[in-house]
């Protein structure tokens, strides 16, 4: 057993992977994908760190804290940088609440409608957490680089490397600025009518921001209630720091709205990184023998979802933001 | 006659109000609220003076160059400014092109679903314009402002007044902070299920931006187009900044999609500040007797416009922003 044990170690690349909270609901095991179930999510503000959504490429890389070594390329003329975590630490550290969602999130509602590809994620495929440590702006002032190069971008590469040693990258733009260039297969967004065969990468913006979302965390689809109050909760969430505004909430498909309470941390406009927790407790409306319970978030640039997904549907599942709708029992 | 004329001037407010071009559509006629009919309002990229759509609370004030100020109050303890133009003129001139719309734009859409208060505009309350002038910052640099104090509003009052010579006024928030006592009563969007007697003004940030939004202007709802080939044109806009990344315009009434072409300037991302026009040529399904054409529109953000309009009507009738449909009947 100990030799099969060793002998998976060195064939199986991911054989080093970390051990997962057994409550979490997995898309794919190598890579290791895996989201919270609904009524955990939304149990906490912070997302507890062994049930925040794990959205990998590779494996997960083997990290020494002592030989780490964080490599800045310098700007063009300039010096690169190789920085220790000691090295991170003298920085000055912040700390700020976001939220992080995968574009996939609820990409399997997208896939009831249509094929897509793309890992099966459903609500929860986001998460929140309070992150400390230095600022990107500062290492790369460090390294000498200046912020008013509108059209440069930030390229990261991960420790965790493909078989050919490709790392795994991505990039954001210094300004918001757009480099299509290095952005090519991106995830991006297309029209309902582009497939695989159709699909012209140069013709959409990289996906920088993600639009106004929200879903329903309790009750579950497919439960029973009792009758009499029931208890609703989900989560909201904008991109590009837009605040949410207002979460709506129908027991009957969609005909009538109720507003939800918003919980959670006060959002500052414009810099509003993190979600909001909501809730709304209603009476069931008598005689119902199931409701539609429909959720739908407004943001402080009053964008809303779209009530339906087919139209927003694209190739890739990204984008998943349509309304929310849970199908409940109600017990007699 | 003369008399007449000199007896209207005198007690109508509105004697001195500009003539108007007759290709208007009028909503309102004191005080004066207009749109130019869809097919002119795209036949342009910038809108021609004259049938740029008017908004107006009150008579519109009749101006002295030689004796106008600009009052600019200095901050606390500070000085404050009187400007004549010529004062203005010595400011460095900036020049941008941006498209205004009225938070009320297809109201009339709104208001077929249930009753809201506010003028009836169809889908021309938007327009846009080369502008130019000292930059607003400028201005108040010199007045001795400090722009980093996040928690300001620059307050406007225009030189139009109502009878009680109240100033028409309005503020935007320095650094897009939000005031919330300033601003009480201003033009907010609220849940469906909100109606007077229940609206609470304090629940809701003022409206700041608009969210994305499209219309088609040809062919005209209710036209009998020929068979063959259609040509659909119209707008998109987003506000924020934010640029239109893709339009779909569907011509079975939502069931598939084809992607227009942009027309117009191409835009600066999170500096996008005016339209795209657009267009799609398409040919005429065969056997169809009448088209339901809809067109909707995506963001930088990709935020997408709602399906249908209920679900996001409120009592001001404002953010009125779901898909566009024009109905057609094709000549046999
Ligand atoms: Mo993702
Ligand atoms: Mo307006």
């Amino acid at each position: 057993d100990d030799k099969a044990a060793s002998i998976l170690k060195t064939s199986d690349p991911y054989a080093d992977d970390p051990i997962r909270h057994p409550a979490l609901k997995v898309n794919s095991q190598r890579p290791f994908n895996a989201e919270p179930p609904p009524e955990l999510l939304t149990e906490n503000y912070i997302t507890p760190n062994p049930i925040f959504f794990t959205r990998n490429h590779l494996p997960v890389p083997n990290l020494d804290p002592d030989t780490y070594r964080l490599h800045v390329v310098g700007p063009p003329g300039g010096q690169s940088l190789c920085l220790s975590l000691d090295d991170l630490y003298q920085f000055p550290k912040h700390e700020i609440t976001v939220t992080l969602q995968c574009a996939g999130n609820r990409r399997s509602e997208m896939t009831r409608f249509k094929e897509v590809r793309g890992l099966e994620w459903s609500a929860g495929a986001i998460s929140t957490a309070r992150w400390a440590g230095a600022r990107l702006c500062d290492v790369l002032s460090q390294a000498g680089h200046h912020l008013s190069e509108t059209e440069a971008h930030v390229c990261f590469e991960g420790l965790d490397s493909d078989p050919t040693g490709t790392a795994y990258g991505a990039s954001i733009p210094l300004a918001r600025a757009m480099d299509p260039e290095a952005e090519r297969r991106d995830y991006k967004g297309f029209s309902p009518s582009v497939d695989w065969d159709t699909v012209d990468f140069d013709s959409a913006p990289s996906i920088q921001e993600l639009p106004v979302q929200s879903a329903i965390t309790q009750p579950k689809d497919g439960e029973t209630i009792e009758s009499g109050e029931v208890t609703v909760k989900g989560y909201a969430w904008s991109g590009g720091g837009r605040a949410v505004v207002r979460v709506d909430v129908s027991l009957d498909g969609g005909l009538t709205w109720q507003v939800a309470e918003l919980d959670g941390e006060e959002q500052r406009a414009r810099k509003a990184w993190a979600w909001r927790l909501w809730q709304l407790q209603a009476p069931v409306p008598a005689g119902k023998k199931e409701l539609n319970i429909v959720c739908k978030a407004v943001d402080d640039s009053y964008n809303v979802q779209p009530d339906t997904v087919a139209p927003i549907w694209n190739l890739r599942g990204v984008l998943s933001n349509a309304w929310h709708h849970v199908h409940v029992h109600v017990a007699p």
